[in-house]
């Protein structure tokens, strides 16, 4: 039995992609999760069908016996052929007060999952990057060679940190690595933000949104399913490069913040008021506009199926339906 | 008294900066070193002079409260204008077989001093940062902006990284932060690199030198004496960029390994033949070439004094020197 290894597995977007690894029925998926953000409910539907082809080890990635051990369950159970490494601080505010949250959840989650692959002789690594480590590049279409990488938030400079010791261990003992660099995803389980935030300020109070930041931050979003989508699309494709940095995004200009304050507005609290900040960036280390190149992923062979607008108008029907302002809501 | 704080100080490049920064009488510096790469004598002469106007503080950079106490015993003692972080691992071999000396010795101590420096509300930082987060970028020119970044060493991932939250920091509270990507430095006192490997080869068999590679690598030599003065130049200008990262280097492309053997054996062992590999690398995590463009350090007004071969010649006189191999050395 092939098996894949999904660091952060029990989270948004690690949930999201163990549904559909477990599609290949000759495969089998060992999430490696400490359950400080994702859930094990996320999964339970998941679990139900598949019981047998999933396992789930509560184990802090950050540490590096809990993970060697963890690795080295997983490797006694079959072939381990990839990591999917999704294990991050989320939340950029708290990262942005307390540097030690981002250097441990999502920087040193990376050096002990490397470490416990070369020890195991694991050689293929899907990592879960992030457009932060571009920093503010204006207005400019960011590519994956653009530079410099100025990284304006501590997760993004942990994502980039990251990102180089990949490459270096690429060099020595990783023989595969993709690095995708993803933009806003939308979808649910949402465990942050802004759609979520403004759904839940609303349930609040119901007669007034505030919104952080002028309303103008303009960015791309990608809806969770055309996200997997990509990455399991990239993983099977046959690249030369050794370490491949890939942009993930729709093929748009993204869409503002106060579109999407709009839209859940009418969607759950049409008499509600917006009320916009003044600043051009939602909070320090918000990058309030950013435009992809998206063409290396085009030249892979994928197209999304959404665009930005359709994807946030999808996660804000879902979203609400999570949090119990809906009664139904369509089933992806 | 203003203060310059010197992390690493007792080390190599630490050790000529600090003479430098010491010739502004109205200036002093806190070195802040653990010593296990530097030593005080490489002070010696610059305590006798400068007595009183110069402290060495034990302690090591990567631990936190250590690295707080350090930078809070300098700030007792007047106001402290600036940090120059050269506090590093420069074992490049050692940190690809054990990447926690990477981790620790270049990474946590940028984290540490980032964290001292908001504690105590320090807004200026240089960084030696180096040529090695460009990875192996073939014969292409490389300036501040060229990408991506794929580092093939954990020396160079761990610059990078520390680049990354530099950077970040930046946003946040360090007021201005200059980054030097230092390429290869040759000059005394020499505590690694390829020059004292060969002098230290023929003092061991002076009939034969193994060079490790093909002898072709070619790449900038900047003589210590250059790179000291362009990180002082960069540092007393006006540049508006908050974070500035910049290329130094010499004017030219560098000198072959060939070269350097050749001449090391000219200089000091005449009869010895050389040996060289079959890789175009000397070791797993070498850049075999590189190119720079120092455009942006001519822009700032700095021009160096030796090209690549003066440099090296230069160090290789110095270095014989200082490992017995002379009588005599021009003192600079």
């Amino acid at each position: 039995m092939n098996i894949s290894i999904v660091a952060g597995g029990a989270g948004f977007i690690g949930s999201n992609l163990v549904v559909e690894l477990l599609k290949k029925t000759d495969h089998s998926v060992v999430v490696v999760d400490n359950l400080s953000r994702g859930k094990i409910n996320y999964l339970d539907k998941c679990i139900k069908k598949n019981n047998g082809r999933i396992q789930i080890i509560n184990a802090n990635l950050a540490d590096k016996n809990q993970t060697l051990e963890a690795f080295r369950t997983a490797s006694n159970q079959g072939v381990v052929v990839d990591v999917w490494h999704l294990a991050a601080n989320s939340d950029i505010l708290a990262g942005i007060s307390n540097p030690e949250i981002d250097l441990s959840d999502t920087f040193m989650t990376t050096f002990t999952i490397l470490q416990a692959m070369r020890a195991i002789g694991i050689g293929v690594l899907h990592f879960a990057s992030s457009s932060a480590i571009y920093g503010d590049m204006g207005d400019r279409e960011i590519g994956e060679s653009s530079g410099p990488l100025l990284p304006i938030s501590n997760y993004g400079a942990m994502k980039l940190a990251s990102e180089a010791i990949i490459s270096a261990a690429a060099e020595l003992h990783i023989k595969r690595a993709n690095i995708f660099r993803f933009p806003n995803v939308v979808g649910t389980p949402a465990t942050h933000g802004v759609i979520l935030d403004f759904i839940r300020k609303l349930k609040t109070n119901s007669k007034k949104l505030d919104v952080l930041g002028d309303g103008n931050q303009q960015k791309p979003y990608l809806h969770i399913n055309d996200l997997v989508s990509a990455m399991l699309h990239v993983s099977s494709c046959n690249i030369n490069e050794k370490v491949f940095p890939v942009n993930v995004g729709p093929n748009d200009n993204g869409v503002s913040v106060r579109f999407i304050a709009d839209s859940v507005v009418r969607s759950v609290s049409p008499n509600a008021s917006i009320c916009f900040g003044e600043s051009s960036k939602g909070w320090i280390g918000d990058v309030p506009q950013f435009r992809y190149s998206v063409n290396r992923l085009k030249e892979c062979g994928w197209a999304p199926r959404f665009t930005s607008q359709q994807a946030v108008l999808t996660a804000i029907d879902e979203i609400a339906f999570q949090e119990g302002e809906r009664t139904n809501c369509n089933e992806r």
